[in-house]
């Protein structure tokens, strides 16, 4: 599935913009994640890409995280040191030493910081990871349906506090961690889903750290051809544009270390009054037109600017963006009755079956 | 110091009782760690008792104690693998086997639980704690004047979890296991402090398990006498009698993990219509007549019931009770300048210099 075996400088724009369309408007500012990849592989080189298929049965792969509010984030910069520092702790406490880095989520800062770990430790990266998107909680993960403990896990701090945990279940390793990033400072660092070779060829997202470079460049090249940069995602990720409006109002609060909130957006090539509402956490979660929900999680509900194509997070979104919100599908696992509890709409307070990307009609 | 070197299954309504009057208001039902620790010494046997200054320098002690509200831990019964599991926790992390177990607190159930652990360890118990009396807060203890770290420390609940911290400050232990603790239902156990007989020695407050039991007999003996059990316990602390009174109103509220309040007590030998106000965060802080404070942590504020000498946790406290209220010398190590920063007045939010147990002048 790999096109690319290994990430340079020269890849990093595309690849952070591709991350931000994947972060589906969670993951942080894409520009920061973009700012400590390109400075850490100006000191170690380039991060050489493993395709899943590739990983032998014995590698001894430690992922790692920022866990955090992505609105705390952007103020927040964190250290190139502290992600080593999670990724060590996690391994001193296994007493093992990692063969290779991952990603967990596709998506934002959480695509370029294992880039930053991996080009600091000189260790090879995998090319997947285990959402194929972003998603809000720790136990939302394609791992968690294989059996994968998301413990033993370490956390740390930008003032030099660490923990590990072991927990009894992936969703008490999302709580307890979930409670310490909030009194960290609402941001942490962490190494979490230390695994085999051969558990991370079944349960990763193949490629997608690939797609994140090829969706990066299709934007770029869109708008050096004069081509529409919206539309040239909707087809790298086999989906579709199912609205394009002006930004009337944002409600954000930031609670539990999460970013809530709703986004109205009017409707740009309609004359009827019908706006869309955008809820979220983090991520993009519904998307309703009037009274019709158009499409929700585990789908991908993405905004792009609409001339540049530029992806567009919940906390940079404001009043006047004229924005295009693409549908697009999901790993297929997470439609089967095990992932739909895992990140469906019910588990997001929503009391309503997921409706996939395609799913509604939309008017002509 | 200790007059007994060893802890049977006849010391232990005693030690229970006197534990509750160091607990000055908290630490928990004392009936509850009178049972588990009767049941632990059933199975196990007795459980020796070390003098501090009879500690090699290289013993490697593991202290351990439940952290969180007391007003949770009445109805939350801890089983007693959780003690152990938790020291195992902290003994492997640090690859350590303990030779001893030790109280970090004398009051309440943090003084019956490392029996508990000694028993099932089959470990010798420190006679000595590091407060001299309960405390609410992980950093409130002689260890932190002494420059010995909270961390490594072990956190775990009933349901399985566990953890480790490292952390850059005694105050940050207790800042993150304190959410941890809220989230694993208000209640955890810990193993922390660990140190060496050399840090023990210097740290301790040397002989308080000792003097709980000597505090126990000391009210039992003057009941069987009918001589007056509350001055038998002043006696034994070296403290007076500053209030005798009724509880007209206790206003509880259970807030991060912490049992606040505020009692007021009628005067009993008064006619004058004057009230004594308690302001306790799981233990009693201030004592406060009409305008005037009598007397603050760090000495000790103890409610004992007027007839009985039995001790009163503030969460036992109801309108009518007959209160007697004792304020006895706390260990002098915490009226240092260092010492009244941990845990004086200030600390609590009160904006007052200590006042001593002795310092205010009673009315005759």
């Amino acid at each position: 599935m790999s096109e690319i075996t290994r990430i340079e400088t020269t890849d990093i724009a595309d690849l952070a913009r591709g991350a931000a369309i994947l972060g589906t408007g969670g993951g942080g500012d894409p520009y920061i994640g973009q700012l400590m990849a390109l400075e850490a592989l100006r000191i170690s080189g380039p991060v050489e890409l493993v395709a899943t298929e590739n990983l032998p049965d014995d590698a001894q792969i430690l992922p790692v995280a920022m866990m955090g509010a992505p609105t705390v984030m952007v103020e927040k910069l964190p250290s190139v040191d502290q992600f080593v520092v999670a990724v060590n702790a996690l391994g001193q406490y296994l007493g093992v030493k990692p063969t290779h880095i991952a990603c967990m989520e596709a998506g934002g800062v959480n695509s370029t910081i294992p880039i930053v770990a991996a080009a600091e430790l000189g260790l090879p990266l995998l090319d997947g990871d285990f959402m194929g998107r972003a998603f809000p909680e720790l136990q939302m993960v394609t791992a968690t349906l294989f059996g994968i403990p998301t413990t033993p896990m370490s956390i740390t701090d930008d003032k030099g506090n660490a923990g590990i945990f072991n927990t009894v279940s992936n969703l008490w390793a999302e709580k307890l961690a979930r409670v310490v990033t909030v009194e960290m400072g609402a941001a942490s660092i962490i190494s979490l889903y230390p695994m085999r070779g051969n558990q991370a060829r079944e349960a990763a997202v193949a490629g997608t750290l690939s797609l994140c470079v090829r969706l990066g460049r299709a934007v770029k090249q869109a708008r050096a051809s004069h081509a529409d940069p919206v539309a040239a995602v909707a087809e790298v990720l086999g989906g579709r544009v199912i609205h394009t409006g002006k930004v009337l109002d944002v409600v954000r609060r930031t609670t539990a270390g999460f970013a809530r909130g709703k986004a109205t957006l009017a409707g740009l090539d309609r004359n009827d009054g019908t706006t869309l509402t955008l809820n979220f956490q983090n991520e993009h979660i519904i998307a309703t037109r009037e009274s019709t929900v158009l499409a929700t999680a585990p789908d991908l509900l993405i905004c792009l600017d609409i001339d540049t194509g530029e992806p567009i997070t919940t906390e940079a979104m404001r009043f006047g963006h004229r924005i295009a919100l693409i549908a697009a599908p999901c790993d297929s696992r997470w439609h089967t009755p095990e992932g739909i509890e895992l990140v469906g709409p019910r588990y997001f307070g929503y009391d309503m079956d997921p409706v996939r990307w395609n799913q509604v009609q939309l008017p002509q």
